[in-house]
């Protein structure tokens, strides 16, 4: 009877414990969409950590000073504003592979009759997402907007991580 | 004794069980505004699951071309945007109630002198929030952007959900 | 033996008691910029309580109509509608220090050239976040957008907060 009671004991705690690991064993998912690019959703269980990085805007390639020239097309600047949210990332332990939602913010290229230069965003975006090496594509968003803070910037980035804790 | 260790044995992992399910007591809820149509904010506790829509533009409604007049107005594109948004949601269990927050995205409509046709939007959305079978409204921000990814789309709207796992 | 099965079951039980708890101990955290005003980055661990506030829009500083010169300039609409998040959060027991994400969109100021007042808003900002009484910055992005919901406002706000529970 003693050791019944320590079983049950036992038993009780192992299904608590079994309850409160249960949050964790949800995984975070996509839903893909009929093309490729991007996920149509991104499923993110209770239990995961969340990371909010801020618009990113690109860094100038050369000290030539502010001004589109500098700063590239925006195939260019995209590359520079992915590189550096991966460098966020991987500061908190998560890495590309862990982004869910992605916002991106398009000016208008002059040299493109003031159009967004959409493939331009998203060739630099396939180096990054939907790889052979990072499958992973997060949900996005993305619009032309007038302006942005550098009136060299023609593109800027925020996303959101989400990873479960181990 | 044998029975005291075992109750108290029970007694402390329904505790735990109680602390542990706590987190799931809570409930997503909104805060009402003043006027109708938005809540002016949306409360989602810790244990909630959190579901990330991409960015969703409408379909055509007819073969006939990739033109502003296939796709319609503002409400009607609004209309296939929340249509298809609404389906998104239900492939993961969820609903049009559980949707917290939306982003609006509107271009200026050429038949209204370029500006953003916001009734139309509003008629749309509000067939599928604040009604009596479904009273639930989300949080929102609404913006008239320069353009979206093609230009016969007026209207790109994504949206968070959140439901707490059963 | 008895004792040590109640022992064994209260450690247990202890231990799992940790376990739920441990999700509660983690700490919601911000990733320093090099300069100041804004985070980088704001991580929100699990167990965390979140909060979408809706794009918030600027008061009538009279009620002599609704023009631009009745709600002020961006500074002045940057106040007021900082203001009203700011009441918002309260009414959840939250306050700015909460704020993980913010989302800025302006409109072109018709006395500065149709160019979005950055520093105006940004003057506005920084009686609210990074000072002495409220150190903490969140994650943001900027941008100028062609309009929102009414021809007078020049700015629009939505943030998430994010806090742990007690």
């Amino acid at each position: 009877m003693r050791n019944l009671s320590a079983i049950a004991a036992a038993a009780i705690a192992a299904s608590v414990l079994g309850m409160a690991a249960g949050a964790h064993a949800a995984e975070i998912s996509r839903v893909a969409t009929p093309g490729p690019g991007i996920a149509s959703a991104a499923y993110v269980p209770a239990g995961a950590d969340t990371f909010y990085v801020s618009g990113i805007t690109p860094s100038a390639s050369s000290a030539a000073g502010v001004t589109p020239a500098v700063y590239g097309d925006t195939k260019t600047q995209t590359m520079s504003v992915l590189t550096k949210i991966q460098d966020i990332l991987k500061g908190k332990g998560m890495d590309m592979t862990d982004v869910v939602m992605m916002r991106v913010l398009l000016v208008g290229d002059p040299s493109m009759g003031g159009k967004m230069d959409f493939a331009g965003m998203n060739a630099a975006y396939g180096t990054f997402f939907g790889t052979p090496a990072q499958p992973n594509k997060p949900a996005r968003i993305t619009s032309q907007v007038v302006a942005l803070a550098n009136p060299a910037y023609l593109v800027e980035i925020e996303v959101q991580a989400a990873k479960m804790p181990k």
